[in-house]
């Protein structure tokens, strides 16, 4: 059985032909598009030639899944819409939509764990920083599928405001602005190669750019990703607490930092986190990073 | 099935025999003995003209639920204790061991929530605070039997130094040692009878006094459960936003404050979590306290 997996970000679409074996084949990409209709018609132009039989849909933003409907995507700004009636309507076949955490933590399950667990907890760390939780080889969803907003527990109860309405969630210290907040103020103090890698413009340093550096020796862009590693160890503490999984799966653009980002965050949670499950959880970085929306969309749509 | 469910803390062992309903009779309990062999003694004596065919214990500590071990517990001063071998030699018959908080989770499922919801978060609020998860109508366990450490996420995290080795633990503010903190603090400012009702000593201000001056208007008295409350509305809503239950059941001696505590916890989680799930959820204090663990404990030995 072979289901298209498309992924849908505010800049690209992803899409590709998935097996239940969770095979990824014809990886390929459309542009974003706000019009759904023409987003429709450039992915049934682009995957004429391809052969499936249903598609599953992961995308940015707060879903009903039951129903197919993205409720709101600040991201996109979508609201309220029909995404599996109008994909249904176009190519005549089975269609799921997730969210794209959600989607993203089962392709994590299946191509990078690859089932050999129960219970596992995917970060997705990018501008924003959401998650999903598998229960017993299953996407836990919680009453109102809503389960998951990792990005949203508290760092600092009187912290930054966040648009959730909270304060001080994790995701505004960790998330993309988070970590070039953290860039902003340490480059003031002493001498690094950021600025200059950023084209002389500190508007322009991107967490890339601090790990271009870091890869290069340069101690401030090092101690940026210490401190940003701790904040995140301490999230990482918090899970390992609540939910015992035997693995934690960092991706997204932050998660790229690799060794820069996870090896302080894993000696912060081993400060903190208990003894027993913290010794038990590996924490690891994705090897399939762009896969992972598209595989998991679909092997979930095939799980249906 | 009738179950003698056993439920040891630090000053007295509740016991009573349960059915596989949930129905608690002959609640009863004797002073807890560190002597482990004393205690079933104790047991055995109290126990002799009631009909049971297992016995389920719930245990304050770090449990081996799979061995019937207690690791530690600095409570009871227990280390490596197998009460699962000790049981079944004095009363030879099948016995099973849990973690207090797990017990009184599943005992607050059944009593409770009377099975009416799939997935639902216990907070026990005591000395400690601990928690067990409900998940598809089962206690949640993680990788090594240690989930559910709810008290120990992290709300500040520079904070108070907690045991766990974690910093700034909810435990560290909204235990029975937190909440008398904030009462030290709040009485030095304004007038308030919560040192009379004290006897005069303040190292005698306990929860229970707040409470009591707080049931007679106290201004003061209230203001100390407001701020317990906003600290405990930041958990809820990590709680919340990760976990999205159905219900959340408040128990433990803290918890017998009742709105004084539930009302300004709630406003805090409905002013910071994600609309939906706050929405759903349903925050209640258990009307079984006493109870919960030795049904829990029996019902999950039943469950085996």
């Amino acid at each position: 059985m072979s289901i298209l997996g498309v992924d849908i970000g505010g800049t690209e679409v992803k899409f590709a032909v998935v097996d239940s074996n969770g095979v990824v084949g014809s990886f390929s990409s459309v542009k974003f598009d706000r019009n759904s209709k023409k987003l429709i018609d450039s992915l049934k132009t682009k995957t004429a030639g391809l052969k499936f039989s249903g598609i599953g849909i992961a995308v940015a933003g707060d879903v009903d899944a039951e129903k197919g409907t993205v409720r709101f995507s600040p991201n996109l700004k979508w609201k309220n819409v029909n995404l599996k009636k109008m994909f249904g309507d176009a190519f005549r076949m089975p269609v799921s939509v997730e969210n794209d955490a959600t989607a993203a933590a089962y392709g994590a399950y299946i191509l990078d764990l690859k089932k050999k667990c129960r219970n596992a907890v995917c970060i997705t760390l990018g501008t924003g920083v959401g998650g999903g939780i598998i229960i017993n080889g299953n996407i836990y969803r919680g009453a109102t599928g809503s389960a998951g907003e990792i990005g949203h527990l508290c760092y600092e109860p009187n912290g930054i405001k966040c648009s959730c309405g909270n304060s001080g969630c994790f995701e505004r210290y960790i998330g993309r602005d988070g970590i070039i907040s953290i860039a902003r103020r340490k480059i003031k103090s002493r001498p690094t190669m950021i600025p200059g890698l950023a084209g002389g413009n500190n508007d322009k340093i991107t967490p890339e750019t601090i790990t271009a550096a870091a890869r290069q020796g340069d101690r401030v862009a090092k101690e940026i990703w210490d401190e940003a590693g701790a904040i995140l160890g301490v999230l990482l503490t918090d899970i390992v607490d609540l939910l015992n999984p035997e693995y934690i799966v960092l991706t997204g653009g932050i998660s790229k930092a690799g060794d820069f980002l996870l090896k302080p965050a894993v000696r912060e949670l081993k400060k903190r986190a208990f003894e027993v499950p913290s010794q038990k959880v590996k924490v690891i970085i994705s090897k399939h990073q762009n896969q992972l929306g598209v595989a998991g969309a679909a092997l979930l749509s095939i799980k249906k």
